[in-house]
């Protein structure tokens, strides 16, 4: 039992209330999903780069990632019922404890999603609280729970603004899911908060990612990451997606034109869908930079064969974990910023990390039926292992 | 008594199941706001261009507008209890039936603040649904319900996505209104919605400009509009804004700087606060062309002595009636195009309604006492007459 | 004889080749134009803050500014050979003979102009040259000579890249100077390099000034500073204006409705033309901070009466002279940055400034006969304070 | 003797008076490029989609293409003198002919060039001229001329206004050429304009890519097109690129990593240089939509490996040729607009022509020696066929 199932056991059997306990008891029993599930790589697929201890977001130290995973009932779709096949995913730059913001930048590659709190960030350079990713229908309960579990957990701020812009994103699950049930409740946003942990990172059909659908294979949250070379700082760069964009025939894993080798009924006949992508670095970069980074997701997506459809909400935030103490409220700071012709080797590795995320994403998710017994199934591995041989791509 | 006090009334009496009736009957009885309530030029200040007969955002043909209210309790602050002094404004481009997108463009002066769903206005160029204004920290229950409300007045549409990125804003209402409370609850929002209605609009204290300070004297909701002549076309501007900015100092009336001629603790000793301003147009503008206009508002703002500071979330968006249907799901569409060259009488439209909205919401706005006995005066009426005067630019 | 008819008598009887070393003796002689000129306080009009010693750009430290100004011919209109009424303005951020880059942003209020360089400037955080300004069909000789200049006073740089994307921009003098004509040539662009300073700065008629309108009077260039108190860091922000903007009844001068207190009749009949507005501070501001403060020139703009027409280019960069070395070609910088919440004087102290600089240019102007005997006329003072007094805005 | 041959052995024989007539000989002996010359498909590079009859941007019924191309001296650089090494490609929208402006927008992913006259794109929505592209030094030179070229062709716009905002960008070719010697001159800039024609288009050490480097290989100018079935409109997109970017060990054509499969010592050993992509369009498409297919350009360049370095200059600009007379100067105008909902086979055919573009460009390329005998050699074409056998991936 890996601890995906773990906690979908406990989200079948039991109510809610006593979800997070178990959580941590799957964690604690020590069936993590990195330890027994199958990732890009384990297969053999070719990726460039360096990735750091868990080829995940929390590489970077400080990253702390939560999910609440929703997976109730089958059959026909009943609205405010169910099936419920959905979720939420936290990330935390310095920690579900800290109160200190990060530098950050974001831009959009088709702007057909949300991602609140984007205005607050271009405008001051800084990332206040989490960033939280859900389905399209609840990022509002989720946004307002950021504010009240910010609440929960402290004094309002003197100033009274309290993570009062948060960052929530979506994509949407509802060919599998419920989406106009309104599942997600404060409750749920809350318990991926409590729950944020470093280390490995739960891939797949999980948090926010669960219902999600990637390449019209199942899809949901991928991560990797890479570390460069003492040389170039020996900085970290770590990527998350909730997957849920593109069109099979235009799939492309390490170059191979993965997609049109898979026959059979794809889900839709178009890039609908969208992906959110979360990359965070250690490295000192001012907002300016960050920017840049989060506009090098493009050229990741782009290597798998994405072309941003009209319907897709591609939609990228960065940040550096460097730099703590920067947001003061009064007087002059001493920050750091690398210099900008020392950038390139941070930029390689986002496009690297997020290119092999997306990947992760499909390795990791397993097939998924959901409302009106919709099905989608997940990228076989042994049939991607034939085809990236056929193109003398398969690493031994 | 006025439309506003018998909206008081009748949410102080009654539960907000009714309120909805007992509103329209207050409408039905003719004591409309804009009969009974002086306005900026009632007093004689003296604005430049044509207003249309309402003087509102309501003059550009099928806007409508709704407010709900939430005015309770007083005293010491208990969170989740109260006092309550917020609510929600709800924009319709289209009247509250359509269902019919309209073209739109964002503008951010200072990006302190939230407006979701701009991500797709500015990737697509339209607005799908309702502009919605409320307090900070009640956006995502705003947000949530704008869905909601779609789906309870008809199916899903065809593509699944039904209003599924709406536009919501906000203020920060905290120093009056217990913020931190979450007192928006997804009926108010309702309310909100299913009262809109075209004619003559509620000023000052009134949805979600319930609680909002302006220039640190009582602010709220405000509106203006302009007609073009035949010769530039016959169009309408209208703006709506949810003004919550402004340090006293730099306010300034027609140019005047009444500001400073108002002696008196000020609330604040800083331009914080913000204001989210919406402007309506029947003129055939194309999406960069409404953006062009929504950046017009910061010069409005500029007349009125606005310098945008730091915690001012000062946002912006603008939409025109005209190319109906233009928003179709295949083919081609012959859409109409005012030319650039003709633009410039809108443009000073926009900046002129600004700066009368703005003092609208001021002179309609009533002193008010939320949370722990704060108390914020309306800017006087006489003393304002005087100070014209005193500059020589009262009218009559 | 003030310094600039020191100049223009220079220009008039010698060739270029001698102009620089007379232009130093204009100066030496002690008729600069500060000394010897009328400003906008002079006559009385009421501006807020405090300014800098100068009260111009050159306030902050280290910038110096050139101009080149070409007045030859009158009568008809002979395209290549005159009447010839332009020039170049140079603004240095440290120094000509500095090769360190500045942090800096800008903004686009209306993007009916050129800025070359911009593109860059957004990307890098960076300013590595000057700004320089002329009229609309010289940017590219003027933009060429920037590179030029900078590789006849010292080797290329290591990259290659020697001040490669200059910002060079424009506003349009074909009203009365031979735009078609190209009369601004390379060692006009170079004189007006090598003859930057600091101390006051000439206004009105001069260098990219020289042939330009505003608000339908004679306009051109124009500066202002302002200093903060050391509360608020102690920090000087200034403000250069090339004005060739407005539409004469819109004009406010400290809100006083100048424009329409004037008969005759208008230049134009529309807001056309443009205003390149440079923004300098020695505070602390990172890239970020600096596009924020660029895009408060529009509110001053504003304050000015400004709706920024069609034809317009409103276009502003704002740069700060703290962080020398930061420019850095490999490893991390510490960089000193302000706190957002500490950044509002300076944000006002734009707005202040820009308001000023605006009304400043039309104050040194003076009436101007340029091709086919069109003339514009400059501000009358006398008519002006005698608005001002009626206004009760006059200060003794 | 390919076109290409012919056009160098005009070039350096004869001065520049009598090339124009020389290069329509060239094309009337039919010795064509097109013809005579290799592209990727030629050699089995398998890519995805349907080419119009050239796989050119000329394919986009009105668009022309002229180019300059400057070829002389060897050896050692002498600053003024040589060896020269680059030239001017120009693409007129609706041919050299026209005055009448296209719909356009633009985007930026990595901003370290040039391309004058975006702002007033981004805010008109319109490109008044022809986009012209040449190396970073002459810029200025272009622009200029491609005003004059304006009037010398016709008399003024009734705005005075004409052209004055050129659209001109580029790329650095100081490797192989002297840069800093300002080669271009205007009348080689009036060549390009007066020789641009439809058909085939000139690829490789032509125009403005004569000096140019792509992936360490040698690069320049590269085209392609596609056509859609008419089931999607039956429109046609073509692109033209000035490759100059890249970092061999990133280089993927059709997904296979052929830059790691080359050794030899790299021209760089980072990811500089730059690519300006300019896409046509006849589907009748807005302003926004066509930045949102500008966009789409780094996704093409992400299937070919980029990262887009810190040194490159990567910017791109879409038109659309469809509604003409569009930019009318007074009135309502009725314009064509595409539903958003039927834009993704445009968006997925500028993914596809972009990344075949870039390896045409490539293709085309021959090895070139240039300053101090610096050489850059062409892709070798054998090698690349090995390759891709090797890996699957070669089409018979």
């Amino acid at each position: 039992m890996t601890s995906f199932e773990c906690v979908q056991l406990v989200v079948k059997t039991m109510g809610r209330t006593f979800a997070v306990l178990m959580l941590v008891l799957c964690g604690v029993i020590g069936i993590g999903r990195a330890q027994g599930n199958v990732r890009a790589r384990d297969l053999g697929i070719p990726f460039d780069g360096t990735t750091g201890a868990f080829n995940a977001i929390t590489d970077v130290k400080g990253v702390e990632v939560g999910n609440t995973t929703l997976i109730r009932g089958s059959g026909v779709l009943k609205i405010g019922v169910g099936p419920v096949r959905t979720g939420v995913t936290v990330v935390f730059p310095r920690g579900k404890s800290s109160r200190d913001p990060v530098f950050a930048g974001w831009f959009t590659e088709n702007g057909n999603g949300e991602m609140t709190g984007t205005t607050w960030v271009e405008e001051s350079g800084f990332l206040e609280g989490p960033v939280v990713i859900t389905n399209t229908h609840s990022v509002g309960v989720a946004r307002d729970a950021v504010i009240a579990w910010r609440l929960r957990n402290g004094p309002p701020s003197a100033s009274g603004y309290s993570w009062s812009l948060p960052i929530v994103a979506e994509t949407w699950d509802g060919y599998l899911n419920d989406v106009n049930g309104f599942h997600i409740k404060t409750e749920d946003v809350f318990q991926a908060l409590d729950t944020a942990h470093g280390g490995a990172v739960e891939e797949g059909n999980v948090g926010g990612g669960t219902g999600m659908i990637c390449s019209e294979f199942k899809g949901g949250i991928g991560t990797s990451s890479r570390t460069l070379s003492p040389k170039y700082g020996g900085y970290t760069v770590g990527v998350l997606v909730q997957c849920n964009y593109g069109q099979r025939d235009q799939l492309r894993i390490a170059g191979v034109p993965v997609g049109r080798e898979i026959p059979g009924k794809p889900v839709w006949d178009d890039d609908v869908g969208s992906i959110i992508v979360v990359v965070a670095t250690d490295a000192p970069l001012i907002p300016t930079q960050l920017k840049r980074m989060a506009r090098r997701v493009s050229l990741g997506l782009g290597r798998d064969g994405s072309y941003s459809g009209n319907g897709s909400g591609d939609i990228f935030i960065a940040f550096s974990t460097d730099n703590p103490k920067a947001a003061a409220f009064t007087g002059v700071r001493e920050v750091r910023m690398l210099a900008n012709d020392a950038i390139n080797p941070l930029f390689l590795a986002t496009v690297q990390a997020t290119e092999e995320a997306v990947v992760n994403a499909m390795i990791a998710a397993r097939t998924m039926t959901g409302i009106n017994d919709h099905t989608v199934v997940a990228l076989p591995h042994d049939k991607l292992k034939e085809i990236m041989r056929k193109y003398n791509r398969l690493e031994r």
